[in-house]
């Protein structure tokens, strides 16, 4: 078994249906920008890095299919791009830094070749960075928890699907398995929109990794019996102080853990600390639509009229045992925390 | 608005088909015992009392019926019934109870109206029972809180569909409703079965009581910002030091709530006390399906081929504010709470 990419390219650019999975596993064609912006558009593509190479791919069709290069039009592509998902940060960063080396390009002939060189190259880091932080996850789960074997839950999707490379919290699962120190992982369903379920267990069915599929709510019962020895997830953004904005349901599980002394470890690339944010107090809630608690694809679940959809809530740095990015494990339990993170941390933190 | 029965007698027996909420609002008609045995089998009847008011009603169907009234041919209906949900333990204690009465009668004539007065006669007794722990549950709810409105979290399905009378913990809630003490109720999906979101809303919207659909993994997030002032959930079994089993995520509700200093109550009739079970450690765990989890009626959702789906779990004595019954409430974490229970209980507790 292997992991299926979610993105590659072949003079077109082919992308996993990720709406689709696990009922079905297709690619589809991506031959244009518009069509790449449509595909960002409708979520055939998720995950905030996937995004982000989605984009530089659709920038380099656009750039390759220009009667005309001038830069005028090459940022008429890039803003249409980034319009097929304003809020996704790392789709308007990726492209945007294109944009700022490409005009330091000589000739304009190379715009196209550079754009594509650029994707590869940003699609190979994000896999070479996340294989650092993995490792770096790995062990320092393998060592705080000091037993043979480990069952760790995970929430939400933080795998290949999301990352292009093997993902964060899921990366670090993957690497402790490739260390043989693995005995199940605990996959949560992630409600309302079963990113859980649907993706994070199809990643591990393709990885041949263990696991098993339980609702969110189970995770007091499953704590208590002893049956967790570490929780890694995700996060959306990390402040000064460790508070981690990630999937809702993550804050549910930090205390949770705390209750019970399970060892909760948040992953995601050191880019995601906000060194601007003192604490998680300053980061806005953004609400998603109440359909994704009433429905299941078209059909009725619930009558609610009155719905509360939260699309993250806030874990405190004081319930975190480590921040686990490619520069090393940072301890926002420790006094120190802050200052490590504002100096950039290194490989031997 | 009003609350639609679940079941009502007139010359048949009338159930409304709660695997159809709320979608569709039927009423099938139950004409014979052997219909009622299969309507209780397929779950168009659920909830421990109502299942039990069923059963009741279908020996009085099926004796009715009898061309020879025998007690041996009384107990053949009897086992039937029972036959259809064999762990649903209100169901064989109502029958039970009701053999054992009529068998005390002078004369067999009058076996079937026996029957269905009993069956009348448990359905109100119920009722009334709801009624006063309702009541007795908002006045403790109320005080302990202290504030002008309560915003109250709950879990599961525990009103009228499940009951027949007012219900438990939701009876609480339309009694603290009619003090005019009640800012919302913030009702979770219950995942993986989903009574919150399909049946626990239907009811709220029949009462017009103000509520508001949230995810089981939103409970931290609510608690955090001051959002839930109380929380009371029903109980399928508590022990003797007020250890409670019930629904899958009450254990999470109950640490959550810990965390945060949230009050947590539970809400049940005093026979849900088992006075032989010491502590919840006794209590063992049912699994259900795992389709549950995979599937949205025949709509795949995840290919998860490993699943752990307990039906409920184990809040502890030690943080439950209240057990709230129709004799009164007791305290688990004062020490005479097992004393008390052992007592009984009376109207002024």
């Amino acid at each position: 078994m292997s992991a299926p990419k979610p993105l590659y390219f072949e003079d077109s650019l082919y992308l996993l249906d990720q709406r689709k999975i696990p009922a079905e596993e297709n690619y589809i064609e991506i031959r244009t920008y518009q069509e790449c912006h449509q595909a960002i558009k409708e979520m055939v593509v998720r995950g905030a890095p996937c995004i982000g190479y989605t984009g530089l791919y659709g920038l380099y069709l656009g750039v390759r299919d220009l009667d005309s290069v001038s830069f005028k039009n090459v940022m008429e592509i890039a803003e249409f791009l980034i319009s097929s998902r304003p809020t996704a940060v790392n789709l308007s960063y990726e492209i945007n830094q294109c944009l700022k080396q490409l005009q330091e390009l000589e000739t304009k002939d190379s715009w196209a070749d550079f754009c594509l060189e650029f994707a590869n190259r940003r699609l190979l880091e994000g896999h070479e960075s996340n294989l650092k932080l993995s490792a770096f996850g790995a062990k320092a789960m393998v060592e705080k928890v000091g037993k043979e074997k480990l069952n760790i839950l995970t929430h939400c999707n933080t795998g290949y699907l999301a990352c292009g490379g093997i993902g964060t919290a899921l990366g670090v699962i993957e690497e402790v398995f490739k260390l043989g120190k693995l005995e199940n992982v605990w996959v949560d369903e992630t409600r309302p929109y079963n990113q859980g379920s649907r993706l994070t267990v199809f990643e591990l069915q393709k990885l041949g990794i263990p696991h098993t599929l339980v609702t969110d709510s189970c995770c007091a019962h499953l704590m208590s019996l002893g049956r967790v020895d570490a929780i890694v997830v995700g996060a959306d953004r990390v402040a000064l102080n460790g508070d981690t904005a990630n999937k809702l349901g993550t804050q549910t599980l930090s205390v949770v853990a705390k209750e019970y002394k399970v060892p909760f470890y948040v992953a995601a690339p050191f880019s995601s600390i906000d060194l601007e944010c003192k604490s998680g107090k300053e980061i806005e809630i953004e609400l998603r639509e109440g359909k994704e608690l009433t429905h299941h694809q078209n059909l009725l679940i619930s009558g609610a009229t009155s719905t509360y959809n939260p699309s993250f809530d806030v874990s405190l740095g004081e319930h975190i045992d480590g921040v686990i990015t490619e520069r090393g494990v940072f301890f926002p339990k420790e006094p120190s925390f802050s200052i490590k993170i504002q100096e950039g941390g290194n490989d031997n933190v």
